[in-house]
């Protein structure tokens, strides 16, 4: 049997920097918890060590999602989308997703003319670390 | 009051490229319905409009999605997350989302060692037009 990460590679059309944007939605809610990146050695890690990995393009190396904050995404299942240029992860997450403490990064929603913030603040990240490490 | 799209496009961080990633999602369902890119125009014409227009980097023009098939994306809901770099929109999705007919971009799965299709096709886009337009 093909080994199942180069045959998802193959099939991942990554852009001309390397790199494809990865949402990550939480497997039983789906609650969409952010978007990031990855290139090849970001995916090879996630589908080897079973939890997201994705490529830091602000500190340009390879992202364990929680390795310094503890905020791990457990990967359930991977998803490419019909062109291969999008990659989504049902994943299981530990604690918050976002690095300002709430539970996803998507709390700004335009409401009533207003850019509103819609989330809590859950976990005071200046003691807990850097989530989005 | 401050123009909301005007306030909405002053968050939002575009790459070199002028694009911004655009997640869709159904908005009561949770469903993610595909991953397309935003310029500063499709943003414009999205909350104007009311519904979702895309940047078509294979056409290279601005893409009001259905405007061919007539599955249009009603926005109920446009988010920016904490970064400012990725879009989410909540719609009300008419028909299928995918140009395959399947109802979403995200039906390839790694499941049991395979790249396995986990959605059916459920409108023959041969005869309908195409989706994605």
């Amino acid at each position: 049997m093909e080994d199942p990460i180069e045959m998802a590679l193959a099939e991942i059309r990554f852009g001309p920097d390397g790199l494809v944007p990865a949402v990550a939605q939480q497997h039983d809610t789906g609650e969409i918890l952010m978007l990031a990146w990855m290139n090849r050695d970001a995916v090879r890690t996630t589908l080897a060590e079973g939890r997201a990995c994705y490529w830091s393009r602000s500190r340009n190396r390879l992202w364990r999602k929680g390795e310094t904050s503890g905020q791990v995404q457990w990967l359930r299942e991977l998803r490419l989308d019909c062109d291969g240029d999008a990659v989504l992860l049902l994943v299981e997450q530990t604690g918050v997703a976002c690095h300002t403490g709430r539970h996803n990064c998507f709390f700004r929603a335009i409401r009533d003319g207003e850019l509103a913030e819609i989330a809590p603040i859950e976990v005071d990240m200046t003691t807990t670390g850097k989530a989005r490490m």
